[in-house]
């Protein structure tokens, strides 16, 4: 007797990217794996359509949002995930964009780590790429970027982190900020003092790539005041920088959804200009 | 009459990222556009496999690689797409990662609009996400980094090119650099002079999520040397930072391939230590 078959019916986690919200945008490879797992675990960033790629038998669990909570619940998701895959499950912990870009992927992959548990990562779209492919701009467009960088924009506490000022204010950089919803006006005053040009354009995207994905294109200046006005209910990001300024030219937004990105452009147009003519 | 049915046969280019190189790691939308095309212009950072999701009677056609190309070039290939686009074809521009990651897709997208060619574009899994996954290394882990950036080893004429060096000091930053086979050992001094500490964990990726795929675990002054050794051929990316410590703890990597990048990962640490016993 070998112990091969007892290790193959051992449970373990895998750590899945769900993308940035349109199903279509997972990797083959995350719909193979959701719809082999037993227990899925899933945050309310996580787009509902997505979990028909489930099993029907398959257990689903909202383990709440990732962003602002207290630590402790992370603490509480790791010890889930541990228990139910020591119990023998396949266990699919479901992120929203990338579990390894400001996913916590790596607190979790310690806590099996730590137990023994084997676990895999499967990689995703982060919400970023998926708004820039949305509005056509690059993210690192030639004549614009050479640089390109992810920050989050809250801290364990959800209030504004300590950033590296200066990397914001370079003029070559683009750069994507996680859910800056609540620190955005501290953000750009900090960044335009550390000497970033306040009419640097800035798109934020509320629900990047879903139907009601809506868009703000202004500068730094002008885009805290803008998004506060709309309030966007879900997860926002920010893109700053010159290479933002290919997004008001979009000559194409796919027209199957709801509200088109288009026209949330159009009207966050006249409203800077509207802002500007005061 | 109206134009819609026209308009409907209209050519367009859709530029689709091919994720990093396992082709399940591409997007279900990516799999259903390939599936539709009527010629692909691909690059020869696309594994061949990719292909096959193309139609039988669809044209492929490749148009060299993305990297140390002169400019006319790029030109030629703008040309060739919006050429065929406008004599009614379905373009699809397939291309390694993701397009709006130093893809060069800002240039296409100009060519696209400048000749009225309706455009989209479908993001991709980059290749130093697909490289964190399967290290189980996260690019943003909590106690590292609070900062997560990609910048290319080389610019337009295969140099390194003029990098903001303060941004790479920094001790909280994950940096990801694309394709510095040739510029590795000035970008480390450049960066080491700068204020990166020499120790910093360091890992080279050659050819991430594919079967040969090759992984150098060093430190930014030892990974150089290393790196030029083994002169790997593809496409290879570094990613450095304290986060990237974690790599060398990976417990699992799945066994289905060819060369596993745990055995990499073991000559790469002996090396490692040969080198430091010297």
């Amino acid at each position: 007797m070998n112990s091969k078959p007892q290790s193959d019916r051992r449970g373990r986690v895998t750590l899945v990217g769900a993308g940035p919200g349109d199903p279509e945008l997972m990797t083959l490879k995350a719909v193979r794996t959701l719809a082999s797992a037993d227990v899925i675990l899933f945050d309310n960033l996580v787009a509902p359509e997505i979990l028909d790629f489930a099993r029907r038998e398959a257990r689903t669990m909202l383990v709440g949002k990732s962003g602002h909570g207290p630590s402790c619940r992370q603490d509480d998701i790791n010890a889930l995930m541990v228990r139910l895959a020591t119990s023998g499950k396949h266990v699919v912990r479901l992120k929203g964009g990338d579990p390894m870009v400001f996913g916590r992927a790596g607190e979790e992959i310690s806590a099996c780590r730590a137990a023994g548990i084997p676990v895999e990562v499967i990689p995703g779209v982060t919400a970023a790429q998926g708004a820039a492919a949305r509005l056509c701009a690059s993210l690192t467009h030639r004549d614009h970027a050479r640089r390109l960088q992810y920050v989050t924009g809250h801290d364990r506490s959800g209030a504004l982190p300590d950033l590296d000022w200066t990397s914001l204010a370079d003029p070559f950089v683009t750069t994507v900020v996680y859910m800056p919803a609540r620190t955005l006006a501290a953000l750009a005053a900090k960044a335009i003092e550390a000497g970033l040009d306040p009419a640097t354009p800035a798109v934020a995207v509320a629900r990047a790539t879903r139907p009601d994905e809506e868009v703000v294109v202004a500068t730094m200046a002008t885009l805290p005041a803008l998004v506060a006005d709309r309030s966007p209910p879900g997860p926002v990001l920010v893109m700053i920088g010159r290479a933002m300024a290919e997004a008001a030219l979009d000559t194409h937004v796919s027209t199957n959804e709801k509200a088109s990105a288009r026209a949330a452009m159009t009207a966050a147009i006249s409203a800077v200009q509207r802002a500007k003519a005061k």
